[in-house]
């Protein structure tokens, strides 16, 4: 099973491009929750991904209800990516086939969302004069820590 | 001490403005070797970084040989995150004061610089249909392996 990313409500294409250029070089699976914040045909958004969209396998869903209709019942697992995170993303003993899900660039995720999966919530450590890294940045520490974890399955 | 993010001759200013970001969000210091394909003023770094320039230590160098001259001597060695790097960047044991140095988005290091430091390449795995991944992503994965090695040194 691949690893997948999930982008909650993006807004900035170039981070979802470069999302997806990183998806591309592993073989993890996008996923996009609308509403996005552009156009999938968007300028920036296929530079960034540089064109590697046809190697990406994506998939679109209306709102999270309907991604979580879809994969809520297993076998992977929902993590959350949030500054309030309970757990450290190493803390995480990642699996084949678990979601790694980020939240809008401005605002993260609804705060019903935080609280549904509290659990399931994991925070990259930051400190210093700002608690924020870009979110194509946050995908690829997470997702890296992931593949490392299960011994970087098909890469080389 | 420490960590240090170092660009080489770097081109998009989106990326230097995203690693300025992460530098800010965890107290990494960022090296930036000259020539730069951009302005330091120019628009899209500063969007990137999200104003947080004044929080980050930049020191620019005229050149690699500069760079070399001031930091050349240790304690912190020299990284060059590479596609050829013969070592994993997750086999290496980072040190406080490590130098992670990253090459041009489009060509890379000159292969005189990759020879002279082919035991410290090291290389982020990949697979399928791209072997490439954004600038500011690698750094991200990178520093942030390092961080997790050394215990999240004042990161929370």
């Amino acid at each position: 099973m691949p690893l997948h990313i999930v982008l909650h409500e993006p807004l900035i294409p170039a981070n979802t491009g470069n999302i997806a250029r990183t998806c591309a070089a592993t073989g993890a699976h996008l996923h996009l929750i609308h509403p996005l914040g552009f156009s999938t045909d968007d300028r920036y958004l296929k530079r960034a991904g540089l064109d590697y969209w046809h190697a990406v396998s994506v998939h679109h869903y209306d709102d999270f209800a309907h991604f979580k209709q879809v994969h809520g019942n297993g076998p992977g697992r929902f993590y959350l990516v949030e500054t309030t995170g309970e757990k450290l993303y190493t803390d995480v003993q990642f699996q084949d086939g678990d979601f790694i899900i980020l939240g809008k660039e401005t605002t993260g995720f609804p705060p019903e969302l935080v609280e549904e999966y509290r659990e399931n919530g994991i925070r990259i450590p930051m400190g210093g004069a700002t608690r924020s890294i870009n979110l194509s940045n946050c995908a690829a520490i997470v997702v890296f820590e992931a593949f490392r974890q299960l011994g970087f399955p098909n890469l080389d």
